[in-house]
């Protein structure tokens, strides 16, 4: 039996996660536009052995243009950009199920599938923001519920249309004339709630089948659409209890749906601040926090929290009148996360703005390669990750000091690959290819946690 | 003053535009999932200098996938996979307005003009097809002057979302922490008959401010709609004379809808068979209609006539009882095109099939470089065209042909450039890039033509 091993993605954006990271010094603040420049983080990521390189989406402007670069190239253009000058590493796109169509969605990521020879991830995203809403036409944003039994829909129509070419379907035959056999491409005649689709696609099953599922929602809804359509899980966990506790719920509801959970990654965001020692992390750290302006970042916690800007002064809590989690329609677990973290560890505005500058509610961790590959293990081997969603503070640099100092310490660990075993995303993940010709079954309907023996998850 | 010059676009498809390409002894029946073969295709046209390279497309099937390679990537992401490998050919995309959202599509396409460098363009169509309506939950192919008008707004839509970012918008000021100045991003809040869309876009206007607008339908609607908004028009022309009244007629409308006739391009397709002598391009004519299985082609010219293909015996002439083109919904002008070929030569079925094979409407030119370079001048100074959409009938050999025997015969005329002077394919076609920070004015409504005093165009 093989060791298991971590799984690594890198989250790939702008001049790196930090929101004051594009003020650095050696920042260009147009990286944004720049698609060359992308491809040389996805070659760091490749020559450090990485799954994956990823990218966060939304149809709508996130944030405020003043304070961040927030002009973003749509994600499967520019990772189809970046697929000819890469060979090996996983190219995940985010994408929005309430804002697409199916039929054009399936198709394009069947293409960035075909271009890339296998590389090819979605992340399926709701999309959870008013002003997306906006921009389709809507009013409002529809209800959390709602657009989650829409993405179980598209989710189940865009397979169907993966798999309405068999795999054997073309067939190329020059000398009789026959180049895919009709038999072997069959539409799909879907009719549901939401979504009529005939079918078939107009482009061949790709190469992994289907791109590989990638699901980010920690919410109750999301946690049972990831249980049922997810392969890998990127989620925000500030703790280790908090993540070994999400880790095992997921991988629960994964069998209560009859899934193996084997087949279910998770992995948690970490904003390494890497030095060479621990003060020269801190100070890295604490440099970027100075750049962060205040009001800037008030507005934006005001945006989360769903409040207005004056009701937070900098060196206050946060009110004690929230909202609970079930008023929210957007960000829930977002929201959870942040108010918890405010409240758990005493925190004024200006301290809870330091801490999310970094990561958003991913967790910062400051310190050495040394340092920074310990907790890796120590979260791996203790049921809280599979791998880790590496959300470096300031690129390329963050990327680069990861990949030449902490990734070696991990292989050296006997952790992580020391080359790429396989050429596809789904092979770098160890999850199989979906079999053609027929829709995997659905899980049947997900039984309710509370309906099996409790304890911890059953693996 | 500079002399009038050519514009040159390569119409790339699969093994070429000839049904039976795919069966040549050297052709890979597979080239349609292979971004690196198409890179090399327009790699070869950047080498002949032409302005652009361009896919057709349509959200179905089209055509019976036993007779040909029918399984297309989405052009948007294979372009943006060409786009980096390439540095001065432009590069066009078809997309659909009918089964689009206006905010995600001009995104996609303002992502791949800055991925280019602004070298992207966007050949706007209705889609005419049925099977594509079933993709997208509609019972029937809507109206076309619908589709037309939904296309207006469409375009209207897409412009004002490019012009939300003015082009010193984004200043990145790192020192004052200034990334965007908001008062340059402006929501659009559009409101009309089809889409509701507040904006702003979240990708910062494009290098070429609009990616180059192209449009392909000639019907009456199509013609109005091209007039008004389409700055290079692709059109299928069988003969001088009828290329020439066209020529005529969307300039006028160009100039009555208040715009500048020369910056309107007309490009006639034209499907070059070239031979160093006269003989050996026919034979590689008659060589590829030799390959063409008649019951496909049958089959595929009954679905174009809306017939059943009984009604269609090989040897004899077409049905004397056609609908008229005002009865069909679907692609108008390349039906009447098809009739008046047969009717006007007199073609039986299997004629007619040999002559649609190449170019599908487009004028088939068997002959030598020195033949074709010739036709492409007399075409171009007697008022029929401003360049051509060139549709090499087996690719890559047929666009390297062009490239290498009929380029330079041009160059020697004085027809073609010998450099490209500019990198943006708004450059190579001598078009201006729009003013930002506002939309250009909308012509208004066209003026019925017969309300113009008749003639030639005024140019």
């Amino acid at each position: 039996m093989t060791a298991r091993r971590l799984h690594l993605n890198a989250f790939l954006m702008s001049n790196g996660h930090h929101e004051a990271a594009w003020r650095l010094p050696g920042a260009d603040p147009f990286v944004n536009h720049d698609a060359a420049y992308f491809t040389r983080l996805a070659r760091t990521a490749e020559r450090g052995l990485l799954d994956s390189v990823f990218f966060a989406d939304s149809p709508s402007i996130m944030g405020e243009v003043a304070q961040r670069p927030t002009s973003v190239l749509e994600p499967t253009v520019l990772l189809a950009a970046m697929a000819t000058a890469t060979t090996h590493v996983g190219l995940i796109a985010t994408a929005s199920t309430t804002y697409n169509d199916p039929y054009n969605l399936a198709r394009r990521f069947a293409s960035l599938d075909h271009i890339s020879g296998g590389r090819a991830g979605w992340n399926i995203v709701t999309t959870a923001t008013l002003d997306a809403a906006r921009n389709f036409g809507l009013d409002e944003l529809p209800a959390h519920r709602d657009r989650y039994e829409r993405a179980a829909e598209f989710v189940d129509v865009a397979r169907r249309l993966w798999d309405s070419w068999r795999d054997d379907a073309a067939i190329g035959d020059k000398s009789g004339g026959t180049w895919a056999v009709p038999e072997r491409v069959r539409a799909i005649e879907h009719s549901g709630p939401y979504y009529r689709v005939h079918g078939p696609l107009n482009t061949a099953r790709p190469p992994q089948g289907h791109p590989l599922l990638v699901q980010a929602g920690s919410s109750e809804h999301g946690r049972d659409f990831a249980a049922r359509h997810a392969e890998a899980i990127f989620t925000a966990q500030q703790t280790l209890a908090d993540a070994q506790a999400f880790y095992a719920d997921v991988k629960r509801r994964g069998a209560a749906a009859g899934r193996d959970p084997e087949q279910i990654k998770v992995l948690p965001g970490i904003v390494p601040v890497i030095g060479s020692t621990e003060r020269e992390a801190r100070a890295l750290d604490e440099e970027l926090d100075r750049l962060i302006l205040p009001e800037h970042a008030r507005a934006q916690l005001a945006g989360t929290l769903r409040l207005d800007p004056e009701r937070l002064p900098l060196d206050a809590p946060l009110p004690a009148d929230l909202p609970a989690e079930d008023e929210i329609e957007g960000a829930k677990s977002r929201y959870t996360l942040i108010v918890k973290l405010a409240r758990d560890e005493n925190l004024t505005v200006r301290q809870l703005i330091g801490r999310l500058g970094g990561g958003r509610g991913h967790r910062t961790f400051a310190g050495t390669p040394e340092q920074i590959a310990a907790t890796i293990e120590h979260w791996f081997t203790a049921g809280a990750a599979d791998g880790f969603n590496v959300m470096p503070a300031v690129l390329p640099s963050g990327l680069e000091a990861f990949v030449d100092h902490v990734v070696p310490l991990l292989q050296a660990r006997g952790l992580f690959r020391t080359e790429y075993t396989g050429t596809t995303l789904r092979e770098h993940y160890g999850l199989p290819r979906p079999p053609d010709g027929r829709t995997p079954p659905l899980a049947g309907p997900v039984r309710p946690v509370t309906a099996l023996t409790g304890g911890k998850a059953g693996r």
